[in-house]
């Protein structure tokens, strides 16, 4: 894993820390990852799943300690996540995703999606989790479920740099904002497992 | 998540950077951290699981930019965990285990287990996942697999402040340790299934 250099980590990164920057969601005062995290902790809350936001990865350098009580770091660095951003259990199985924006109209641009969480996607599909990306298109104010199978297959084989809003809307599931969960991407999984035959 | 402040985030993070200052693992120059990683990586490699040890949760407080091209975070803190350290997939299966060590030699400290990671451990487990710890007991050289389910069970009834070594050896599964995985703790889950009666 590699240290962030701008512009990607430096844009991406910076969010993190300037929430108000990003894209107000659904117009409620919290951006898109806020949404998600929000509808995780209500899925705590109501016992129907676990499902946690990893940690940013740092590279630590350097620690102080201007107290004996308190560790201060003094110098790190972004790290370049090996992984998607969102894992857990539901129903016994395990559950992987990531969360992406833009503010294109008509498509989702595939530069969004790093080669390390690609391939993670892969090898999570692999040994049988659910794997899947929430899709929000600001300007739309929609939200998409979209598989990681169809996403892989796009991106290795669609001759173009994104995927089509039509695609998304006919492969994936549109989720319906809600009070809360915010986004119940759930109801979302749960067709999707539904559609393909599981056992649940 | 508070802040984590000394002794416990003073020691405990200090590992993170100082890692030969921890337990040699089975004499090989790496630690029980790392020797869980690299049994991570090479079940990875061999395609036979996923599992990833989360970052460490960082207080980001301030970034500079000494250069366009870099963000160096210049102040941040070390925060509690709000969950164990390794999961992922396994044959479908949603895995989550918490590895720790004692230089105990006939019991193993309950202080070592955060509040918050065992409610972890009980919502994981609650939502049918497969949830252990990896015990090290470093002056033994020694490694069990022992489950969340007894572990909790030992935790809120036992009128002690540690689990005994017995009780470990009787409930938990012995992990020989290898050339690579170091900790070929996928052999336990299997033994841990069929004791179980899982569909695996």
């Amino acid at each position: 894993m590699g240290i962030l250099n701008y512009p990607n980590g430096y844009k991406q990164k910076n969010n993190l820390l300037k929430k108000t920057s990003t894209t107000n969601f659904g117009k409620r005062g919290m951006n898109f990852e806020e949404a998600i995290n929000q509808s995780n902790a209500y899925y705590l809350t109501h016992n129907m799943c676990v499902i946690h936001k990893k940690p940013t990865p740092i590279q630590i350098v350097k620690v102080d300690y201007p107290k004996r009580s308190m560790a201060k770091i003094s110098e790190a660095y972004f790290k370049q996540a090996s992984t998607t951003d969102y894992n857990g259990v539901y129903k016994g199985k395990y559950l992987d995703f990531e969360a992406k924006e833009t503010r294109q109209k008509t498509s989702f641009p595939f530069r969004n999606f790093h080669k390390h969480q690609l391939l993670h996607m892969e090898q999570a599909l692999t040994h049988g989790g659910i794997v899947f990306t929430l899709l929000f298109f600001s300007s739309l104010n929609r939200v998409f479920y979209y598989p990681a199978e169809n996403l892989l297959q796009q991106v290795h084989t669609a001759n173009r740099k994104s995927l089509k809003l039509s695609k998304i809307e006919q492969e994936g599931i549109e989720i319906t904002v809600k009070i809360a969960p915010t986004i119940p991407y759930l109801e979302a999984v749960d067709q999707f497992l539904q559609q393909h035959n599981s056992l649940i």
